[in-house]
């Protein structure tokens, strides 16, 4: 089954906004064989929009199109007026949508506007897919010249409308040939390091695909299985998976959406630990990615952001004397801030974070922007790791960097079982 | 003048990458009067780019055609092939291009392959575009019924020739017609409702072209502005500006790149206020946005992630029996928690969260996942607001979409200069 993609916006079309959907949409299809052989992006414009749809509706190769966004309430959501236009139906309010539009703003104790009743209009003899996510329900238009189905532009209403309502549609028409997909995701270990232990796996061609890309420090080993049907994709995808997570052993982290707080927290909850955090230059941001998994309050205690000295004076018993002489960015001041932390909190474990985040304030050679000192104490003692981001890096590339690192040395003191 | 832009990669349509290409391109037509109307992306595959080309130049439209990748040396490098079939000339190796390439090896003392040869094939009586970056040259098609223009995939490569080489040959009908672009980001008011407000703005048509998107329940409003030159652009577009400013008034809060931390940080800085933060389900988000604007120690204190109840009791001064009473999330806590985190820290405001940031944790229907308190106290007296976001938002949401309302409150309290 062949494919196209059709993107609507003129924020897309004059290059303001980056089209993630269209790759999104790609990726899901083509992972249960369909060939998508052509994205096309239109600004909102009725007329350009209709005939796109037409000429690809008549271009008997793609047997399915997907639109994204143009679904809206305003004058430029011109998306539902072309596909009608296209497929040569008149839009008619449909009660069906108007009640699920009118639904979502009671869940929502908010007044529905004039202007939102719009988004009820359908083409006659539709498909109206439901949006949890957003007031304006999907369209699907199946005939046997094949399927088209328009979806929100917000990304989080397509992903789940397509998700919930477009593949239960589309089964059966899907083939069975599978390309399977596993990520690990590593941290603290270079990509080339980790390319030299996995070269031989790396071969182009070979199948399962190895890949491996960097981001944020974060270097994930991509794993591409195709096989014939879905069990055997799964076999081979297991094969390498075991395979690279032997090689890299605890540089593995988490895989799939896993980012280094889910590893953490799994951890926190297996060891039945609690942690605590005083931060200074990541300003609650360490706080922030322990709490961002569901189900934190079995772990996480409390966080102290301590940005000012008298914060650090006052709240964890820092002295002043030490914050006047080693200064507020030293090892010392670390391992003060991780200790009164566990101590006022009563966690099991405490991370400290002080640093130089930048742009200013950097004081070389002896303290540049970039440098970072993380500190973990545990019934068994206290650690405090100095670190030198680089003074290339941006504000927020220093923050990121020191939550990830203070995150994986709590993971690998976690692992050792170290915490008594 | 009318443009569409083809980006060629089958790791496009299979959506491994995301184009980028076309949106950078996009941005500097559009700049530059030229209306783009399509960009359309094909996989490596010759008789399907040709079709797509040639399709392209046939409609009459677009005058200007910019293709990018598929200039590599290897197999599945088609654009060559595919621009030679769509104009009907047959390729024929440059010498002009083959020392070109020869000349590039050379700078680099590296040994040229048999393979990269075929990057001198050149279409009969087209254009050489030099490249500078790279092995590959470009392809340019310059004939009365239009400009086609074949560039490298590869960013810093197509950026360069564009600007170097592309530019130049469109001087003159490019003219002088420039469109010049502002966002105007608002919170606070919902599309549709922001809309009605500028529904006259908004005609199809109209320029400057008015439009609005919405994205974390931040609404933005684009205006597109077009003139014969820059100064003219200008001013339409500055007035333009001023209507909007004046018909949504304290909803705009900033523009271009603005987020809500740093409209809120210049006002906490012209009004010379410090701010201090007690944050629950949000764990420290609040404080990390506030923190992640640089030179925020002007205005930023502390921060409390009182995340376990006994540590808004510890650190807060929240009564234990009143936790007992009206639950940790309640309008009364949040009011206890704003109090006790300006008393303790000294500052001028201080801001409170305390919520259901789910997806467990709700207690339907008084206390659903989605619901949050937000407190607000400054000299004046304390503000507490109930926000309902609805159980159909994520964590990551609710949690996002509370800091951006505490950060408003905020921002709309010191435009009103309350704070003493």
């Amino acid at each position: 089954m062949q494919a196209a993609i059709i993107s609507v916006g003129t924020e897309l079309t004059t290059g303001q906004v980056v089209d993630t959907n269209a790759a999104w949409l790609a990726g899901e299809l083509t992972q249960r064989g369909v060939q998508v052989v052509e994205h096309i992006t239109v600004a909102d414009d009725v007329e350009r929009l209709a005939n796109v749809i037409r000429r690809t509706l008549h271009e008997s190769a793609s047997k399915l199109m997907v639109v994204t966004g143009g679904l809206g309430p305003t004058k430029d959501d011109v998306t539902r007026e072309a596909v009608a236009a296209a497929i040569g139906q008149p839009l008619e309010e449909s009660t069906e949508a108007l009640a699920q539009i009118e639904d979502f703003f009671l869940r929502l104790q908010r007044r529905m506007s004039a202007v939102d009743r719009v988004q009820a209009m359908i083409p006659r003899g539709a498909t109206i897919l439901p949006n949890r996510r957003g007031t304006a329900p999907g369209i699907g238009w199946i005939r046997d010249n094949g399927y088209l189905f328009a979806l929100p532009g917000v990304p989080s209403e397509m992903k789940a409308m397509f998700v919930e309502s477009v593949l239960p549609l589309l089964e059966g028409v899907t083939d069975k040939t599978r390309t399977l997909e596993a990520r690990l995701h590593c941290f603290g270990i270079g990509e080339a390091k980790l390319g030299e232990r996995l070269a031989d796996l790396m071969n182009r061609g070979r199948n399962p695909l190895i890949g491996t890309t960097a981001s944020g420090a974060v270097v994930t080993v991509r794993i591409l299985a195709t096989a014939c049907d879905e069990a055997e994709a799964k076999s081979k995808l297991a094969a390498d998976v075991a395979e690279v997570r032997r090689r890299l052993g605890s540089a593995v982290f988490g895989d799939a959406e896993d980012r280094l707080q889910e590893a953490t927290a799994r951890l926190l909850v297996r060891e039945r630990k609690t942690v605590a955090v005083a931060e200074s230059c990541t300003g609650g941001l360490l706080a922030s990615s322990l709490t961002d998994v569901p189900g934190s309050s079995a772990y996480f205690l409390r966080g102290y952001v301590a940005y000012a000295d008298q914060a650090k004076i006052d709240l964890l018993g820092v002295s002043e004397a030490m914050i006047a002489s080693e200064g507020a960015v030293s090892e010392a001041v670390a391992r003060a801030m991780a200790v009164g932390c566990r101590d006022a909190s009563g966690a099991d474990l405490a991370l400290s974070i002080t640093g130089i985040a930048g742009p200013s304030g950097g004081i070389p050679p002896e303290k540049p922007v970039g440098l970072v000192y993380i500190g973990l104490v545990d019934s068994t003692g206290v650690q405090v790791k100095r670190f030198l981001f680089g003074e290339h890096l941006s504000r927020d590339q220093v923050r990121d960097r020191s939550c990830k690192a203070a995150l994986n040395l709590l993971r690998l003191r976690l692992l050792e079982g170290g915490a008594a």
